[in-house]
């Protein structure tokens, strides 16, 4: 059966008829029409191989039933326009960190990670049982998606810098493309931060348009080639500490999903929120060793004087962002709960453990 | 349509004729049978309900096309034949730990957890991108079997104590039920480890047969109130920093799935995976907070000489578990290298990234 054409390299602001007739219940009850665009370049690893591999395995999972077809960045909307496309009903799905979307709406920011945020466990816990999937249904929902998790980076790298920063004041009128919450935490030290998606990031460093920037850790980064105009690599990351990726459907398509559709989908994306976290882990220790040995990257930890100003600049970050809005505030304080409970645990658990593990071992 | 009664209270010595009926692709190529029997007591929070709601979702999944009926210990076979009631095809699977298997080889205990092991995130890169997989795959394959990861429960406490534990001569001539290669780890300070499963060891805690126990973390021990009987509690353990629970099937019945079917059953167990392990980790810090509030549990941490008596203790359980085998051997350098390539990018990710964050926020 051929898929009905609807691919459109336009806008969406004219779709308003095939979107209705899209979000419809499935056209024949053997088949259901699923197109996913992405904010990510083609075959990019663990971003794009990991939504491409979801996108693949709930096709695969239904035998082609729920008939899955997949469009990176640009290839059928701009990165940022993936948005708009699921939205308004144009395509049935993305693959996207939802954080993209802060300027629609602050509350997209704690779905993907904040400044201080929580780890890859963290946030899971906090989504799966500690009433994250529900707030988040609500800034959905507000926009007609319905999202879930489908994959994580872990804890990020704090960015290439060709200079070292040893103080806040090194951020002063800088340029970096920082996106999320993370990079309001430097507008307030005196940078000016950017959101590119991943395809452009690499261009504009090496032009100067500029002059430092963070995207995920070693092996992401590794790809990108940043090594080759930047010279420092920071770690950690205050403004990234387990970016969630988002698998985010059109509402209405998903209402209609059967229960047992739902089921699929919601479990497809929950292997891949499993399986792409540890591609990740498994590759980046790697990657890392290799930036330092073959292409002379110069290794920096953040000072704690760095650390400390992240910390009061975020402050100030959270406290606008509850200001924005009555759902930011309970999204917030729902965030701030589930970082004191599953973080107080951790340092007993995972915390206590590592930290003997490492001395016994001498690791 | 009504499922065959394979039900059987007897045990499995008898059982070849239904096994090899049941090991046929499915008698119809739109129903497929899955008893799965399990070693935790019903409704058993986080490790029965786990095994509950994946055997569930199997069964949803497929609209009932994969039927599956669950077998809480104890209602089909006991906890500890699980083992040979899904290897010998009289049931297709199991929900179990697979380090109770390690009398039948040794290699079973690393696919669980071993001391001063993988935690969570570090045991499932190791699994799915590490190499894990496949050896976890020899081993089983050796008994019939093909296992997949469906849970964990992240770091376990250290224990359940009636006194001060301040060196390894605590431990000398302890009863304590602890399974799997950290029991061997006490051995060799002079304790008398013992494998029981869940649901005996309240009775034999309570009677003396035992006089300590560690079970997993605060929300699963809560259940167990072993606070009625002992009242130390011990962290962080280092016999299981990560414990991965195991779907287990019978090898036939796995191979004769269709290749969608294995996808499905995949994505369920992934999925248990990654939303088990979130249930856990919300609960345990609740847990904890109100053992020692309500039930006067005194929280105590392992001291460097005591850690320092497991890690020489531990090497010389790891050597001996080396030389049982080559297959064991194999495993075993295949665990070190991922706990030294995944450990190592932790040190300057999660584990960095954590103390900062606590430093600044005061946690």
């Amino acid at each position: 059966m051929k898929r009905r054409d609807f691919l459109k390299k336009a806008g969406v602001a004219s779709v308003g008829t095939a979107a209705a007739a899209l979000a419809t219940p499935a056209l024949a009850q053997s088949k259901i029409e699923m197109n996913v665009v992405s904010t990510w370049p083609r075959d990019f690893p663990g971003l794009g191989t990991g939504a491409q591999r979801l996108a693949q395995r709930i096709n695969d999972m239904t035998e082609g039933r729920i008939a899955v077809q997949y469009f990176a960045a640009g290839e059928r909307v701009g990165a940022f326009d993936s948005f708009d496309e699921v939205a308004s009903g144009n395509a049935q799905a993305y693959h996207a960190a939802d954080y993209y979307w802060k300027g629609k709406d602050l509350g997209w920011a704690y779905f993907t990670a904040v400044p201080f945020g929580l780890t890859y466990t963290e946030i899971n816990a906090w989504i799966y049982y500690g009433g994250g999937q529900e707030l988040w249904d609500e800034v959905a929902s507000s926009f007609g998606l319905k999202c879930l998790p489908a994959g994580n980076t872990g804890v990020q790298m704090g960015g290439w810098f060709n200079k070292e920063i040893n103080s806040a004041d090194d951020f002063k009128g800088l340029k970096m493309r920082i996106p999320g919450l993370g990079g309001d935490v430097l507008a307030k030290l005196g940078a000016s931060p950017v959101t590119l998606p991943g395809g452009q990031i690499y261009e504009n460093l090496v032009s100067g348009a500029i002059e430092a920037t963070e995207w995920v850790g070693p092996w992401n980064d590794t790809f990108m080639k940043f090594y080759e105009a930047a010279k420092y690599y920071y770690y950690p990351g205050m403004h990234e500490p387990g970016s969630m990726l988002s698998f985010g459907m059109n509402e209405e398509f998903w209402s209609n999903l059967s229960e047992s559709d739902k089921l699929i989908v919601q479990a497809a994306c929950d292997a891949e929120n499993a399986v792409g976290m540890s591609e990740y882990n498994m590759n980046n220790g790697e990657a890392l060793a290799k930036l330092v040995s073959e292409q002379g990257v110069e290794l920096r930890e953040f000072n704690d004087d760095v650390y400390d100003s992240f910390g009061v600049a975020a402050a100030e970050v959270f406290d606008e962002a509850r200001q924005s809005s009555e759902r930011t505030n309970r999204i917030h304080e729902s965030f701030v709960n589930a970082r004191s409970a599953v973080g107080g645990w951790g340092r007993i658990a995972e915390v206590a453990y590592i930290a003997q593990r490492e001395r016994v071992l001498g690791g």
